[in-house]
């Protein structure tokens, strides 16, 4: 198809697409003529990859470049794949980790060995969880990581949640696209719900049948 | 205490907390003469409130004020106050919801019926999940939807976890600057932990042992 076609069938603009070839997002089409290409189903799925990155993860043109390199080279196994495409999509808590980050570490190394994880302690998602344990610790709430067991059986089923749905996509290029989308929409799915299941607790601990068993509590009714 | 014991107790400089107090988010301490005002165990907690919320929580000046208007009203019960600390937590997918919309909003209320929540389905936790889904859709995953009652049972164990450790706050205000940081970094340490599991899970799937499943996959060794 030519560029025309390709733009309508995945609403970006041809300068957009021109600007991808040129950052080496996506593969120029083929020259059918000195000033005419042509471009295939590959292009499309590649767009639509590059879209989920940048609309839905967010990601710089520069991490795209890397993802898509992955995604390109022969020699990466899917797992490889997958974690490099995911691998950015970390949130990070924007804060310098203080003095007990080595702490942290720690602890996160031993949950993943604990737990038999074949997951890398230094990878960016465990330096996140450290940092997250560091920050808990320094605003007073370091007892709180009391609870992390209970949220790795929670992200356990979560992640076979996540597996089983890639199982079911096949082509490379649709499994990196949907890990990437299936990883920043999750987070979103899962702490709206949390926040849901959170007020069904607190309701059940602290509403009508429960009022006035805080401290400072006055019994105002639910 | 004077101001600049409880600016040395709380690490917030003494312009800041006369900030705090012009602002209305915490009460003026009491005048022991006619230029220097007294400081409680109150104004201590109160600080650390407004920190957590400011720098863990991202909130607003405006927001805050809002939040300790609902700490500080006797009328409401401990589930409203926890509703109205929490409920500005909520993460948004940022983009504008499609037509889909409306069809999201009823899966949403049809879970929150169907597992029995004591929750609201014009929440904006049940709001920023009806984002999330109708997002999902517009980009082509509309189908990894099939994993929300996985997510759900994990969100259940992970508000069961944060209840039973916000239960061991007696004192109303420390219980709401409790449930505001695990709120949020709560969110951060399970983002985390999917991302580590999701590796544990793909590794298995697609790692060495599995090598060769995806179909463009060349059997780069893991």
């Amino acid at each position: 198809m030519r560029i025309g076609e390709l733009s309508r069938r995945t609403g970006v603009s041809v300068p957009t697409i021109k600007f991808y070839v040129r950052e080496g997002l996506l593969p120029a089409g083929e020259l059918t003529s000195p000033n005419q290409a042509s471009y295939g189903e590959a292009h499309v799925q590649r767009l639509r990859l590059i879209r989920a990155l940048l609309d839905v993860g967010g990601l710089s043109v520069a991490a795209i470049r890397c993802v898509v390199a992955a995604v390109d080279d022969p020699e990466r196994s899917v797992h490889k794949v997958l974690g490099a495409a995911t691998g950015p999509l970390v949130p990070r808590y924007d804060r310098e980790p203080g003095e007990g980050v080595e702490e942290a570490r720690k602890t996160v190394a031993g949950l993943i060995e604990a737990r038999g994880w074949h997951a890398d302690a230094s990878s960016p998602a465990a330096e996140a969880l450290a940092v997250a344990l560091t920050a808990l610790d320094e605003v007073g709430h370091g007892r709180f990581a009391e609870v992390l067991d209970a949220y790795a059986d929670a992200a356990e089923g979560v992640a076979r949640a996540d597996l089983d749905y890639v199982a079911h996509h096949v082509a490379r290029e649709e499994l990196v696209e949907s890990a990437v989308v299936g990883t920043v929409l999750g987070d979103a799915m899962f702490s709206a719900l949390r926040r849901l299941a959170q007020t069904d607790a607190s309701q059940r601990a602290f509403g009508r049948a429960a009022q006035g068993r805080g401290a400072g509590e006055s019994g105002g009714a639910e």
